[in-house]
């Protein structure tokens, strides 16, 4: 138990409202449409992006499109090695659970109508964990899908209506927040993952909406002030991440 | 888009803050040791608790007890039939999205050493769905899983230490709350649900703790005032819910 | 070992034909077609049937309908907790082999080219389990089916011919009988089940004829004249179930 | 519909009491403690028995042992492909049941306590099928179950009681039995069972017990007088594989 | 350890370069296009052709048929008794490898285009072990295949082109040689098989070309004489195997 | 059709017995005792080795480790995406064929002895696909191989034997060969492969011993003298990849 204030240290040694080094590498990998290395710190995600002119069967017909994503995590990303999935049979509650989550999040900022009658999944594959993989996944797999549908509208297969107006309205980032040690923390990382009382996944547009928000209580139940300081902090974390992906698509 | 005042009006006629009708039947079925029929309105969930003496693997002689959940769907729960899970061969994503949730909702109410080397398993099966499924099942839930260890103590098969502690500590309940039309309400129904532009589901102790808080944005992302405003509904909301739990336990 | 004759008693103190308390509460939940809570005593099971505008592959486009049925009991119907099928991934052989039961029960009394190209599904899911859950499922799912079809041809979804002939030609029930300590007897609750030499489930339709016969020794061979006590008995207890079902669809 | 007198005549020009030839063959394949191939007509299982050392996890201590039976079904063994069951993932319901009933009938006449901590699984796979393939499994299994247990006694693996009495007790054989086209017949063939009113399988002891009976009404009920007659048929039946399952052992 | 000349004994007594004896039995099972039994000594291998009008999704319309292999081992086939697939849920890696091995080099003899918008299904299933099934299952899977496709010639069903010419060309055969205990031996029986250095697959057609080749060194890596004396002594067996077929075609 | 002379040309410009280019990076990732990164052209595979302490329950207790393998293919790793394997719930023919090729091969090199009762698991994921993914995979997981084994040695888990021995002897490299255009050509990429008449995997270790030998011939049956060729083609090509490792591991 600590008091929060200067005998306070995260394992890294970051401030409180500290991100770890982010970094986005856009074209890791060659066939996909889109394809994003993401790093925060230690945990890295690779995203793919890809392009299908088909939809689901419940949208057929409909003349719009479908975002989706799957989520993976290669057996050795972890510390100790975990089960395939694909050698288990089946995907875990908490693979499906993340899946559900970034798929949410990412098309919260597409237009569907304008996309057309396409699915663009969002394949988040991780290949090193060091916590935060969903945040990363979200953060990384914007940028892949802006590269895929720039890549359509580039080549005409969607055509903008007058303006301009492209199917990906604002950006899409999340982060990680929690109550370390008594201290509201930003991003945390696997060694504060562990080890914390409350841990909290946001996800927000670039106008500071929330889009998801989902925390939970590892010790001891959180209060409103807590939720409120750690809403503040992601909102801020969150704005730096969209600074960041921008950074990446004008690189 | 309503202004929120006297235009607004829900398609169940209830006041924004007002819960459903919520009724707590213990001893709905005869052989689990604890056996709750929820209903808030038109969902009804069976919620039973099941002790047995083993816990998983992972916990195996450290003289700690577990408490977890399963969740299901009657076929026919709903509008239109759906899938029976056990004829698909898997639980769908929802499913264990939500039996998660009660299972981590329902440990935070429990001192796992005082259980010792039990597992509570908390089957919550929705026999009519309207809405809430999962904030009703914690509800419920939360009720079986105090009947379950009143059992155990009255039986003596747990000795409580001196001051005659429970393992179970505080109480659960569960609400959801969303933006439907512009106005936070709380507790959808399942017309509000399908039309609302934000849903969130919330766990909270009877000390007015968060446990669990999943807020997701349908249409427009929410802002800090509107979550805000769920929050303080849901507060309420819960605190009603606790005040049912505890007028059926003393039923 | 008994004589048979004034020493020999059940365990519920009935005489060797007499049949539990039968009840059948039809409307039980809201959303199905029909909806049918059924009890022998204390076995309880929520029957439900759906009506779907399509049909199973193998009879597309031949203008008859289908009638199908499932069967899931919840983990905790029983006196211990038994796994849930959705979570091991597949149904027992227990399960399909009942579920097979009652859907060609059923299907004795439709006739599929009046019902139209429609597939009425009829979910039996045991709620609590004291014995005899089939025939009880087969009892209460009957009543479901003519709620569905009787609401079908309200609505002049189904046309009836000039005589105004129902899609659904007599009545279908069921009962199990057995051989307890020497005694044939009717209607085995769980305690008999557990004991008993021979066990047999009966369905027959109200007009005497058997529908399905299948009889299994448990403990020694069953002798031909055994064989006629049982088919007596479960003859007399089926005549009294179909009343009891008229009784409900009158009601 | 037929008056059952002169006019009747079976698809294969059998008499209605009258059984397909019936071929036993022992030591087909070289590996099993027992290897049958039993025909009766075109209808040819592989009936395997194979002993091992250990018992179902329920038994494990209580020093009795256990017999138990697989079905499958080649492919091809039938007029047109059928998916392979291992290629699908699942057995489906009517293997389940058959291969549960074929356990059933031979635990029938096997002391387990005789036996020993051991298990005997029946394997029967039908070579080329032609109706009635679950009694021909049945009625060549306890010929191989026979040779297995026989060569346990031979090589002393079970020591035999004072008076030498054998872990198998009595025979076990199966027949079909229908009524088609109105007249009650013996051993039904493919022509017949698809186009009959009432098909049972029927599974008796050489004492004339019976120890399953499972009769299907396919197109109208049967009635109590048709039963009998079945039944008659079936005994006699049962008595004359008696006599060439003897035959067989004798060889 | 032995020097490879005179003192070597294989443990059936053959000479290094012989065969166990072939035979190759057709018209085994009746319903089947194509139904041949084929033994290579005690390993014992039903092999069916079947027809089917349809292709797989990927060659619809393409005016080519197809022809796929599947392969089953009966559980007691094998000294100990294996798990069923079917039971288990899903094939294994070895089975999987081996079906696809038997398509593979079956279709190296097939002229699609010819064939028609078909499938051909081979269903290859061991009823005995005792080495080189996969061999046994492509030597004898080719006789099924020419009885399917002579069928379908004799009833006009398939058209030949002005030449006559068949949709089977040449002939496909297969054998299994290895190095046990030094020496270059051809179509190892299982005892050799535990026993060996090096055990190779090879399929061949009857212009002596190469289809497939599979090498394993199980115990040291073979050099390049070893890997030419192997595939001398295929050749030869494989020459042998086509005479066999032949015989079989004409009997 | 070409002569093979100066008129080949390779899609890439290669000669015939030239490997792309190769790329050994060790400690790609972090928490694996061994991870590298391998890629053969623009086919990349990362391949982790995991050292857990136990063994398959075939081992227990007889003192030897295992190594084995698992593959797994990013989805958007290909051209087109391809289904996810966790999601369908299965791992398909192709991959368990390369992950049993993986680990025999593997194994070839290693002294399960002096391992100890340890599992080490070859994890190789594609990130992305250009031809020759399994070669690429047992080339580097090879060297991932070493370094798991070396750490074991430095922190004398594994105790050596007087001659300091390790548990890993020789080297194994994989290459791809094929008759391209009818010229014998080396290390294929995705061009060639979907173009060749044949198409052969070779694992050797650095004494030019072969371990795996697998050629399918795809267009028309491969001959003695092309056989020749290809496995001199593999031999030189092997030497180089040798090589390489070497100078991975000495980096």
């Amino acid at each position: 138990m600590t008091d929060g204030s200067n005998a306070f240290t995260r394992p890294s040694g970051r401030a409180p409202d500290q991100l770890r080094e982010v970094r986005i590498e856009r074209g890791f990998t060659r066939h996909a449409e889109g394809s994003v290395l993401v790093s925060f710190g230690g945990t890295r995600v690779l995203c793919t992006a890809s392009v299908e002119n088909r939809v689901p069967a419940f949208l057929r017909g409909k003349g719009e499109g479908w975002v989706t994503a799957e989520y993976g995590m290669l057996p050795r990303a972890t510390h100790t090695r975990s089960d395939r999935e694909a050698a288990r049979g089946k995907q875990g509650g908490r693979t499906l659970e993340i899946q559900r989550l970034i798929g949410r999040s990412l098309r919260a900022c597409v237009d569907r109508k304008l996309l057309g009658e396409r699915t663009i999944t969002l394949d988040c594959d991780v290949l090193q964990a060091d916590g935060g993989t969903r945040t990363a996944a979200i953060t990384g797999a914007y940028v892949a899908l802006v590269d895929a549908i720039n890549g359509l509208v580039a080549s005409r297969a969607i055509k903008l209506p007058g303006g301009g107006r492209s199917p990906v309205f604002g950006a899409v980032a999340a982060v990680s927040v929690g109550i370390y040690r008594g201290v509201p923390v930003l991003d945390l990382d696997y060694a504060e993952d562990c080890d914390c009382d409350t841990d909290m996944n946001v996800v927000m547009n670039d106008g500071g909406g929330f889009i998801e928000l989902q925390g939970t209580a590892e010790g001891h139940a959180f209060r409103r002030d807590e939720l409120a300081a750690m809403t503040a902090l992601a909102e801020a974390g969150i704005a730096r991440l969209v600074e960041k992906q921008r950074e990446a698509l004008a690189g």
